[in-house]
């Protein structure tokens, strides 16, 4: 490929609302361009990084048997009816009808779709297990896409579906495709990425990991611990406490005027916030439905497991007048009313507490929560902290950092079986419902990931695996007889020996040149210029710059080559 | 892959509402599964053999300097707006609104991405000519979905869109295309495929050309003249007629009631049809308006013609009492009112003839169009007719024959660049339009039509190009261990030869083996039975039965490796 017919537009200003450098870069190195808000057309070099990427999903997924298949991009509404998150999702899901009114949506995601496929053939327990997987366009209506192709709206991802007899055996296949995924993102040049056991979210099922690429930029947040390796997503992570104090007050209601946060009032009577129990108020989004939550002073409320404890979606509550709730004075002695109350676990066994007196500028001290509270069930919605518990060696040695998740896998049970009426007949001849996973990567995502943890400041630095091209040519003076035939030939020579190409002969200057270069990230590059040839050589360096050196223009050829299947061994021997 | 582990389940009856084979053989095969009208999920097999489609048409596209980029299949309407086919486009256009109801649309084509990519780009005469294509899903809301992947709502399709400075140099490229296009479906297994002119449609631009696979389940109806080679589609097909009746007659008044056709009325006079003017009444979708258009009696009217003269959509004409239309005395003496009036290019010049005079039950002979009427203009609105004149040799050869549409190209103009702004500086320092081709390739429908053209009663017969593996090994006896450990081995010695091998060991009947087979239609075929071992042999053949030899078990290997060489030359020698 010559760079002057390269079609996108190259430049050096960092465009704005750019707040990570993949998308920043993707912009300047003409990748990709902006349609509409989470929406991207790319151009050839991001097209032939993700298709490289495609083909290493490809072969790690039918290496573990999976099988390729297609679904559609628009479905029928019915089908997720049926599994009953045509009602559940949010307006992530686009719903629209046809020219018949008949209403439809656009896959997020294909859990359904899966099953419709194979609901027939999994009839019989001799069919199992097997796995399926598509390569295929995604619409997720975000409502705040940002950082380039982290969050998107339409995406390209490989998704995968697996179906089985047993849990023992869905766990078994769990793995395997656990270490291909670790194969995946090695191949593609971040064997760095980590695994995090995860919340499931929407999707239902038990177990799942996300994969997460750890950067300052991500926008998840993880909970980690270097003693023992403890890894979890927020939602994931348990928040571990220890409650120490004894019980030896009673309570005791307390005038505490105009103060109305915990902090205030453990400011007033010097106690410390970990000694208070605080109420924090949301509503259920449905019916609005109050729903308060007590957690012990120093800890905040983690909402996502919030919501999965409570099975519905809410938000941070409004008290008004008529609610029956005294505002800046809640607390749990004597609490009643038309509205759902939860206990964090953090208040289990806890004595001699501050709390509010459900009355008017009053406050409890020496709260002792099963003396004044009865039996209640404990239930964990806080927020992991730093230097927080580890919940499984105990030491308090909480690290929480943060990552862009480039792939999750699923244990989703029978959610979707069972929804679905998907059933086979055993070798008893009795009926039961497959146990189902599901595997997905964003192909653009991970693109974008490879670029946040490979590059400098003036562009991408692709691994081998996944580059545009391999070789990167500069013709530093095309109007030069001898440089022109020099390069010309090493760009012939090399594109015959498979060789994949970007040749610059445009009559620029060599800045120019070098920074459209560096946007591009080639890894191996040959510079043909007056000064190396003048001793017979060329020039030829790697774009993260660990090699830089000279060769005979005779041995150009087979220096390149040697060079380019150097890095990709490197890239190989990553892949454990 | 082993047969017994492929998902999908493949049966003999055949399916109700399959109109055409292809439609029925794929599902009877496991190749694809109904999801809802006009929307399919695709099994392994057909994935695979449209995955090695596209990496023929990628090949191809290369080949002639395109750049593989990729487009958004949700697209803002703005974009649409701006081109002025948010408007102009009917229904099959599906339009939806997100989550912040911003009005956008699922891209049918993607012209106004295209432009919208490269827009800025090529801002200069020096970027031109170049082509971007992409490979991506599409979707179309067709009223009538039909035929399995012939007419469908949701596909995959290669769309190429190319920017020229100069009508001469999108000209040379179109020929390019043209050829590119010849290659893909001879590579493809169908080289019979032929162009055909057409109608440029709601696309825009003057000459185009369709790929025709000529079959009578086609839904496609073409004009072509095998004196000559022309060859047309029905819509781009002129209607040349001769009226040799001289001008003998006065215009004089006929008294014809009751009857209302002009059928009736030539029977009454014992005149042949074509010496009638009939009218035939249409109205536009938009105003209701009317649309009278007279034609010699002997013809009918193409309603794309008639629509592209109009300029807008129309449909077939109610007449109301208060039309100021005398329905089934309308003639073309006279006639005025509020409508638009179209005269086919057959009435030219033409005497004598019978024709309605817009009053109750009154018909005038004589009619003299020149004469009578005046100057009109006269415009082809008919359709071609069986043994009508060909419009090049002049001959009264004209076939009309049916065929399935695998492609289109079409030269657009600057239909697009205008309404959307794209404008490069010339060599001079002036302002121009750049002017566009644009080439598309539906991959199911192409999938579809190989199998249309190459099946038996039995299932597809792939070309090796496509099929969805090269051999098909039958272990026709898999508890016998010798003829296990024969199949087996060649099963293993193929696949590390690099030979795409689908294997069928289970314990099921030989005739369950072959149909089973006959149905996945891989070309070349190898049976391991008691009988041909007894021999020390294997029985290789090729699905279309032209090959059915016996190789002793060492040689079985290279014979079968032969074979597949065999057959991919064959397909090569048919690409020119």
């Amino acid at each position: 490929m010559k760079l002057d017919r390269l079609v996108g537009d190259r430049f050096k200003e960092k465009p704005a609302d750019c707040v990570i450098e993949s998308h920043s870069l993707m912009l300047r190195g003409g990748y990709m361009k902006f349609v509409t808000s989470g929406i991207f057309s790319q151009y050839m070099p991001l097209r032939r990084i993700c298709r490289k990427i495609e083909q290493i999903i490809r072969e790690e997924m039918d290496a573990i048997d999976g099988q390729e298949v297609l679904f559609p991009v628009a479905l029928p509404a019915g089908l997720w009816e049926e599994s009953g998150r045509y009602e559940s999702v949010g307006s992530e899901l686009l719903r629209f009808t046809d020219r018949n009114n008949a209403p439809m949506v656009l896959g997020m995601t294909h859990e359904e779709a899966a099953v419709q496929l194979v609901r027939e053939y999994g009839a019989s327990y001799t069919r199992y297990p097997f796995m399926i997987y598509q390569i295929q366009t995604k619409f997720r209506d975000e409502a705040r896409p940002r950082a380039g192709l982290i969050r998107v709206r339409e995406f390209t991802m490989k998704d995968a579906y697996s179906f089985h007899t047993s849990q023992e055996d869905l766990e078994e296949y769990y793995k395997r495709c656990y270490d291909a995924y670790n194969r995946i993102f090695a191949r593609a040049g971040i064997p760095e990425v980590v695994t995090v056991k995860s919340d499931s979210g929407m999707m239902g099922g038990s177990i799942s990991h996300e994969y997460m690429l750890l950067t300052p930029v991500g926008e998840d947040t993880i909970a980690l611990c270097d003693e023992c390796g403890y890894r979890a997503n927020m939602e994931a992570a348990e928040c571990v406490t220890i409650n120490e104090n004894e019980d030896s007050e009673e309570l005791k209601e307390v005038y505490t005027p105009e103060m109305k946060t915990i902090d205030d009032v453990c400011r007033f009577l010097k106690l410390p916030v970990e000694r208070s129990c605080k109420a924090v108020v949301y509503q259920k989004n449905m019916t609005d439905e109050y729903v308060i939550v007590f957690i012990r002073g120093d800890l905040d409320v983690n909402e996502t497991k919030l919501r999965n404890h409570v099975g519905e979606d809410i938000h941070p509550g409004t008290i008004t007048q008529d609610s029956g709730i005294e505002a800046g004075f809640i607390g749990p002695v004597g609490i009643s009313g038309k509205f759902t109350v939860v206990y964090d676990r953090s208040l289990k066994g806890a004595c001699d507490l501050l709390c509010g007196a459900n009355k008017k500028d009053t406050h409890f001290t020496g709260l002792n929560m099963e003396r004044d509270c009865g039996s209640v069930e404990y239930t964990d919605v806080a927020k992991i902290t730093e230097g927080g518990i580890c919940p499984v060696c105990g030491k308090h040695t909480i690290k929480i950092s943060r990552g862009i998740e480039v792939g999750n896998i699923f244990q989703l049970g029978t959610k979707y079986t069972k929804s679905m009426g998907m059933q086979y007949l055993d070798s008893e001849g009795n009926l039961n419902y497959p146990v189902m996973g599901c595997y997905g990567i964003g192909v653009g995502r991970l693109a974008a990931s490879v670029c946040e943890a490979h590059h400098d400041d003036h562009g991408p630095i692709w691994p081998i695996s996944i580059a545009p091209w391999q070789v990167h040519i500069c013709c530093l003076r095309s109007d030069d007889s001898e440089i022109r035939s020099v390069s010309d030939s090493l760009y012939d020579e090399l594109q015959s020996k498979g060789i994949e190409v970007i040749y610059d002969d445009r009559d620029v200057r060599a800045g120019v040149m070098f920074s459209d270069a560096d946007l591009l990230g080639v890894p191996v590059r040959a510079v043909i210029s007056p000064r190396s040839l003048s001793e017979g050589a060329v020039e030829i360096s790697t774009r993260d710059k660990s090699v830089n050196m000279k060769a005979a223009k005779k041995d150009a050829v087979r220096e390149i080559i040697a060079l380019v299947e150097r890095l990709k061994k490197e890239t190989e021997r990553s892949v454990c």
